[in-house]
Formats: C-alpha cells, structure tokens, sequence
C-alpha cells in the first residue's frame, strides 16, 4: 500500500523525538567517558573536601589573633610546627601560635584561616610577625565547600566535559555508565554514483553525501557504519535497509532526489513488518522531500539527495533525534548558535521554514551575517559557509540589519 | 642555576606560539578524517560537475522554445527519449524537442535548461505541454559551477569539517595527509594525592587535574598520556619529565601550586640539555604561577595547581600552543565565543588580564554572563559556568550590562 504525503511543519516533526528509545547504558572507564552521555545520576558519596584545605602557602591560625594587626603593628606568633602535606595535623593552634602550611594542606585543630606566607615575616626559627588581619575563613576551602555529601555531581543525559570528568574523579568514579555510542547506518542511492576511489565515467559523479554524512554523525558523538552505494530499485533498497537496521539503531538512506528513488524508499519501509511512516515531506526549504519512519523501533530516514538539503536537514531534523537516541537530555538544545544582523535583506516564502546559509564576518564588535547564495547541490556553498539561519514559517522575509541567530556548523 | 621569574603579560606569552614546530604529517583515509588537520593543501584535478546535471525531475529542452509560454497558451514539445542515470545522453535536443530527465540526470547535447516535471503535462507518449518558461541555465549546475579545475579545494591547516569531507570525496581522495595527532604527557604533582580508585586518608584528596586536562586535551584533538602521580621531590619529577619527553609533544606537569614544587619544577625543567624557561609566571588571573619551558623542540607547561586554574590556563594559553602543534593554521581564533551583556559589575585589577567564570542565561532575544564566583580551587564553580570572559590588562572592571565576549568552555 502506498503511504499518502504527510508534509508536516518543522516543529511537529520534532515533536516526534520522544517516539523513540535512547540505547542501553554500558560500562564506560573515566579515562574514556569525555564526551560520552550519562546515563545515571551520580550523587556525593561523602562531602568534598572532607577536610578543610589551604589555599595557599603560608601559616594557619586563629584569625582572631591577627585582627588589629598591620606593617606598624604586627602580630607576633609562636610557629608550633609545620603541616606536612598528605597528612593529618596533629598540633592543635592556640591562641598566638601559628603552623606553616602549603597549598592544598590540611588545616591543623584550632586553625580557622591561614595568612599568606607574604604578609608574614620570620623573627627567629620559632616566631613570626603577622602584618595583615585575616577573617575567619579565610584563604582556606572548607570541608563540603565543593560539594555537600548527596549532593547530585552530575546528572544523567549530560555530555561529559573535562570538568565533569574532574568531579567524578574526585569522588573515585574511575569507571561510570554511560550510553553507548548509537551506531548510525548510511546508505546511499544513485545509479550515477560511483564509490570515491573509482574515476567517474561520463555523466556519473563520486559519492559524497555518505562522507558528509558520515562526518556529521561522527560529530554528533556517534558511530556510521557505511553500507555503500545501492541501486535505485526495490530489492536493492529493501536488502540495504534490513542489513542497515540488523545492526544499526538509525539509518540514513540519502541520494534518491527522484520522485521515482523517494517512492522505492517508501515502498522499501513499507515492506517491513510494523514500519510506519511518519514524515513524508517537510515544510522546509531546503530539505523538503525528507521522509521519517519507525521500523520497530529504529528510526529510518529518506535524506534529499542534495548534498546542502541533506546537511541541513541532518543538522536541524535528524541530529535532535539522534541525540535522544544517544541518551542526551537536552536534544533540541545542544546547538551552539551567536547572535549577529543580516547583511542583507533575505526573502522567504509563508507557510514554510527556511534556512539560509551564511558566512560571519565582523565588523567593529558587531558579527554580520551574510547569506552564501547558491544552488543545494553546490559543496562550496557548504565550505564557504560558517552556519545557518532560520526564518519561520509565519516571516515573509528578513531585513538587512535584522538580528538573528546563526546555528554553526 | 636558578631562573629569574620571567612574568610576562599574555600577548607576549601567545606570541611565542611559533618557537614550536607542527608535528608530522602521515596519512589518513577519508573515513577517519573528521576533525583532523589536513596537511596539504588539495587542488581540483578536474572541474566539478564534469558535465551540466539537472538539479530537477523534468524536461530538458532548449530555453528558447518556452519563451512565453502559460497555462492559457502552452508551448509544445516533442519527447524524443530520456536521459537513464549515469550513462552519457545521447540525443541531441533540437528546437520544440524535450528529453526526460530526472534530478542528477546529464543535460543531454543541444539542451540548455530543464523545465520542472510539475510545469509540463504530458499530451500523449510523446508529447507535452510546458505551462511556464525557463531561462537558459535554469535548474542545472552547471558543468564546473562547483569547483573549476585547479581550484583549491581544502587549505593546509584546516580542521576538516563534514563538507570539507564531501568535497575531498568528490575529487576521490580516499586518503589525504593529516598532521599526525599530538601526543600530550600529563604528570600530576602533589604528596596529598591518592589515585582516583583510591580511598582517600584523611588529609588525601584524589587526583582531579590529570581527569580534567585529559579531557581537555581531548577536545583539542589530542591523545593524552598519562604519567601518574609523581612525589614532590626533584629526582621524581625529573624523571617523570624524562620518560614523558621521550614519548609526548608536549608535556603538562600540574598540581605544584606551593612555592616549593614549583622550585622543583624549575630545577628538573633546567636539568634538562637544552632546555629554557620561556615563562615563569603570566600577568593574568587566575593562573599566574604558570611555567613554560621548551626543552629541545617540546613544550613543558607547569600548570597551577588549582583545578579551574589550570583549566583556564590550558583553555587561554595551552591550547593555542597545542593547536599550532597539531598543525593549525588558526590557532588563536578556533575558540568560539558569544557576545553577552554583564549581568552586574566586576572588578578587575590594572596591570593583569582577568578571568571571570560565568554562566549564559537568556532574556527575551539577549544573552546575559552571570559570573560565578568561587574560589579557584572549587571545581563546582567549572561545572555550572558555560564559559569565561577575559578582561584586558588595561581595564580596571567591567559595568553591569557591558557587551562581553564569552569564551564558551
């Protein structure tokens, strides 16, 4: 049976992430867990430090014993000993007495602060003077300063950076669950298409979109398993996808800009047990005739054969999808984009979302955004382009000097 | 011989970028590409397309023949065949003459434009009506309209980007040479550290630096090879630096924030045939107790021992070092930032360049910095800021609601 055209807006066809299932978690070292997804909460297992540190190099002391003291009148101390760093103190501070200590070291009993070894100055081997007051507190991080024991360190769906990588070491998570890594198949279509180590014969051209491809969901944080160039028929097609979808948790089938591919692709999907099509055609220019469908529950997708629309669309569509899949809470959100005015004024049809592509250039303190023009089956547009902008489907166009927000690349 | 501190402001430290040599080239198959530092610059062998293709399912046709033609009065057109994907066309298209052609098709000889499958209505099997004209040129690309042959197509120095893929693909470089990625040893200092899997004794804490600047070491696109933890004392360190020198492009030695271990430092970097403390303290931030010395070709950083300033030194200094190392052409200007509003006055102290944490928070269509404060040994502070902002040397503090760049972590 012949699905019917479903063109849907760009907001309803993101709504549709939910409908599918992040991947199972797995044991990650920390060691390798940078830009991995959480895939549990983790919580403050004790207090962190559990004890009170300097931060600097110097003497610890009561600071009350300081206070009134300066250059003209300097506060003597008697130096009881020295911290020695790694270990506990074992001196207990009085009032008048001070112990040296180093950055990082533990502060002794009786000690609420530390004076920085500069505002220090030795009258003999057993005495210093004291020539700055400090408060109570001070030049020191007390125990739980970090973090409270319970307190949740890092949540589950975030994207491990070199700090978060940080915190769970210092709580001793030398080894955390993560999701594992989504493995994204991609196929490509085209009787014109030959592999790239081949020299195309008159009228056939190299296939480039499962590179494109393959780069974008390698930045994404995920695996692309190629599966090569498939002929443009229904058994070829059909044969790819289920190989695709064995060991795949998506799959990208692009190239097939023809009416006659995008049927094959859709009579292809229809042909395994529980697929549904979800999207067929998308309010968006470039990128309209993209497909969506659920075979199981393994996201399929028809990308246009453009090599631009089918960038735009993975970089807009697809990718939110594929960060849910890899377990990140925050798949619609994780795009970095920069504000800057439009060089010129942009036209844009009603009643669809387009996205223009643009280079920044900057002037003054101010980033312009200037649309690259150019035909969606032109690479360079893509080189020459930092972003895109995205024009609603209630603007009829966009001013020269509006704001806007530029989506990188 | 003990160095005299070398406190230099951080224009001048930047500015010794280039007493280090990029690393080598080697090859790189295409499929592994993304994200490395092409070492070469590539040129077109051939022109791209190298034949006009349709950009659309249609009729290829001589523009002239539609000149005026609508609804209300169509221009006739007689089919002469069809172009099948992939193989050279072989008719010639006269005058009043159409060739079916679909999307990617070769324009076949005597054709100059493609009118759009949904603008012709067929008449019979070999005639059809063209409601609406074309102008020569019109939905095709044409033949070098891409890329024209001898065109650069990929700098030396670039960091590949998922298009950058799809245009090596399409002139079939299968393999290109990249700049071999830089090998970074990371040594951490300090006798009150305990391995991650460690328990900690009371007065121990567990080794964070070395986590957090694998991790950014890894953002950079660099291997990180850790060295453990090593004492404070001259003949470990030396020793450590040694066997990391051997096998690193760069060395970073972390956590020697008391005087003492940043003596020895100094002593085991000096110890080496050929070495040079190029830095020995940086007029920023935090970070000042930074340390580069260059023995033989490689860097040696010795970093703060404070968790967020070792990561803001590695993130402002570091890492244009480590960039130009693994081959960058744009070392200074990879960082993204993003223009915010301060949400309320910072200080800042004449003489040095500052460092403000801060976190991004939207009103309306504006961003806001929101700095976070904290001591620079908490690494809660990492975790909740998205970035930081830099305050020039030459500035005493920045008011509420000045424009910032936010350098995002």
């Amino acid at each position: 049976m012949k699905e019917f055209f479903k063109v849907l807006d760009i907001e309803t066809v993101l709504g549709l992430v939910p409908q599918f299932r992040p991947v199972d978690a797995e044991p990650v070292d920390l060691d390798a867990a940078g830009g991995r997804i959480l895939a549990e909460d983790v919580f403050a297992a004790e207090r962190l430090p559990d004890f009170a540190r300097s931060t600097v190099d110097g003497y610890a002391l009561r600071a009350a014993s300081t206070f009134g003291a300066s250059e003209s009148s300097p506060a003597l101390f008697q130096v009881i000993g020295a911290v020695a760093m790694g270990e506990t103190a074992r001196m207990t501070v009085s009032i008048g007495e001070a112990v040296r200590i180093a950055t990082g070291g533990m502060l002794p009993p009786g000690a609420d602060s530390v004076v920085m070894i500069e505002h220090a100055e030795a009258v003999d081997d057993t005495a210093i003077e004291v020539i700055r007051s400090v408060a109570p507190g001070q030049n020191l991080i007390a125990a739980g300063e970090d973090f409270e024991a319970g307190a949740r360190i890092a949540a589950r769906g975030r994207c491990l950076r070199p700090q978060d990588m940080g915190v769970l070491a210092a709580f001793g998570r030398a080894r955390i669950q993560a999701f594992r890594l989504p493995v994204v198949g991609i196929i490509s279509t085209g009787d014109e298409l030959v592999p790239i180590d081949a020299v195309p014969a008159p009228a056939q051209v190299r296939d480039v979109n499962s590179y494109t491809l393959a780069g974008l969901v390698a930045e994404t944080g995920s695996v692309s398993k190629r599966f090569g160039i498939i002929k443009d028929d229904f058994p070829s097609l059909y044969s790819a996808c289920a190989r695709a979808l064995e060991c795949c948790d998506m799959v990208l089938i692009s190239g097939g800009s023809s009416v006659g591919v995008r049927d094959y692709t859709v009579e292809a999907i229809s042909a395994f047990a529980g697929s549904e099509i979800l999207v067929h055609g998308i309010a968006i220019s470039p990128g309209k005739p993209t497909i969506l469908a659920r075979v199981g529950r393994k996201a399929l997708w028809g990308l246009p054969g453009h090599v631009v629309s089918a960038m735009i669309v993975f970089t807009r569509i697809t990718r939110p999808f594929l960060r849910h899949i890899g377990g990140r809470c925050d798949p619609y959100s994780a795009d970095v984009s920069i504000p800057a005015r439009l060089s010129r004024n942009v036209a844009s049809v009603q009643g669809r979302t387009d996205f223009i592509r643009v280079r920044l250039t900057r002037h003054g303190a101010e980033l312009w955004a200037e649309p690259v023009l150019g035909k969606s089956g032109l690479l360079n547009t893509m080189v020459h382009a930092d972003g895109i902008i995205e024009i609603g489907k209630n603007i009829e166009g966009l001013e020269e000097g509006t704001s806007v927000e530029v989506i990188l690349f």
